[in-house]
């Protein structure tokens, strides 16, 4: 066992090569409750349902500002919410993006899912299909990836499969990379192009960002916090090293091209890397972009922030460029 | 002014991820002298040239293992090595890589300044034309750059400019962008693509991770360490925000496609990112790598890791899909 190294306390000031909106981000505290979080299930459920209703301004000003429409439904017994830009980009005609919301598998149910749907609507000029997959108490493991699954299924049964993108952050971005693994295992034909936001790749507590943005990340803040706990809830005593709950340690050989995005900051900057490395090894088409200052999802946050612009920017590029006509 | 994030002390343990060499990279201790450096021109000297003996074992054992040869020369009156491997790749007869060594414009005169040439010509089947510039107190801003854009031209001379690639670490990581720009500024043509290996892109102290990886990265530690002093010395008074010094500064429209490399521990990820994002800013194809738990530079250190490999591997893919042929 290597002797592990021992780093001072230190004071971070916020970069001043951000924009303002990205450096109020950065400069806020850690996130209230990271390490106070419910132990039982209707504490999560609560939990969950507040949040709901507290993102709903910011959802419903979002959805105004890009000029998005918001179509609740239902897809083959599955929530879902159909948003559909004000003008769809005329390459993007025969194209669907299905997203996947992240909240650590316990959080953003209904509306507070949509902000990363509307962001690639928006920037992109793309029809998103976002499921309101079912979450714990009301359902574990593997149910979030099942209804991810049939929801996509149900989309790309009408045509050229390679059409469709899939689109996640945080669990929403481990849930897109498992739904190829799950892909894989049934013969279903893959996707167009991934895109996988900052995921929770790996929920064994392994990674070196774990260690070194340990309290430097001011939202997820400690794999000892929240995220983890909540992981661990949906996990529902599965093994938590299964690759549809830690795709890091699936096979991805034949998975499509994959855009992948996270900050300097991010508690999860090494589970990306490391997928961006497994992705390579087997020679993936694999696109890694990496924020400057930039703690878990900052990236997702505002539209009105450029570093928004541009990370939805580059993920609508790789769409465009991968994705079937 | 915001307030800073206070963060506390912790202990970083050696990922298990990686390979049993780079672990022991990693478990290294901060590198010696990182805070104790000359504060004489012959300081320097003795530090530059004690480092180069120091290297030569090493040197000579992975020529040797890598099956490349080594001959010194001059070109236009700069001294260069040419490095050729055992086998020139069928695809790269008519390619030449010149190579800009790093050491933060200080250290790695002569032999010590070659294993960043072999690894790309031993993984990758290129001949590299290896520029052994001169440095401080020899000569200062910009004699460093002069030396290399001279051995550049001179060998860019005898065909396709596009049959070029520039590769460099560190300091000569920000050297291969300055050379981009001084070729912009000039009116010469353009290389077909460059390496740019965790650059000195930003040496006026700004970039998050200087402190976010501050004690952190055990090669550099610090910005108030050895490297910052030396590119100090090497400026010897120049603007430290020109461009031909911290090219994150330059403009980077119409540059050839980019690679750049670093890992989650070192001091330059951020100004690694800011480069990236500000060659993906002018629409420049630009890949950037990071590798798992290494800090400043560890991917060039041993050809027998295979983080090695990988990383030399995917900078010889990438010269091998741009260069012209």
């Amino acid at each position: 066992m290597a002797t592990p190294l021992e780093i001072p306390a230190r004071s971070l000031p916020v970069p001043e090569t951000v924009s303002p909106g990205m450096q109020a981000l950065i400069a806020a505290p850690l996130r209230l409750g990271w390490n106070n979080f419910p132990n039982t299930s209707e504490g999560w459920r609560r939990l969950a349902e507040a949040g709901r209703v507290a993102a709903l301004p910011n959802v419903n000003a979002m959805a105004e500002r890009l000029g998005i429409s918001i179509e609740p439904g239902m897809i083959a017994g599955v929530r879902v919410h159909t948003v559909t830009p004000a003008a769809i980009a005329p390459e993007n005609r025969n194209r669907t993006l299905v997203q996947i919301h992240g909240g650590c598998y316990v959080l953003n149910p209904g509306e507070a899912g949509l902000p990363e749907a509307l962001l690639i609507a928006g920037f992109g000029g793309f029809r998103v299909v976002a499921v309101d997959y079912r979450m714990p108490p009301e359902a574990y493991f593997p149910a979030a990836l099942d209804d991810a699954v049939t929801v996509w299924q149900s989309v790309a049964a009408d045509g050229d499969p390679r059409r469709i993108g899939l689109i996640g952050t945080s669990a929403g971005g481990a849930l897109v990379l498992a739904m190829a693994l799950r892909a894989k295992r049934d013969g279903l034909a893959m996707p167009g192009a991934i895109a996988s936001g900052t995921p929770m790749s790996d929920i064994t507590k392994t990674g070196d960002s774990f260690h070194t943005n340990a309290m430097v990340d001011n939202v997820l803040v400690s794999t000892d916090g929240f995220c983890d706990a909540a992981a661990r809830f949906y996990a529902n005593g599965h093994d938590l090293a299964d690759p549809l709950l830690s795709p890091v340690y699936g096979d991805m050989a034949g998975f499509p091209p994959v855009i992948l995005t996270t900050g300097t900051r991010d508690l999860l900057l090494s589970n990306t890397v490391r997928v961006h490395r497994k992705l390579r090894a087997h020679g993936i088409v694999a696109d890694l972009h990496v924020y400057e200052g930039q703690s878990h999802g900052h990236y997702g946050r505002d539209d009105r922030n450029p570093e928004t612009a541009e990370a939805f920017g580059e993920i609508a590029t790789f769409f465009k460029t991968h994705l079937a006509g």
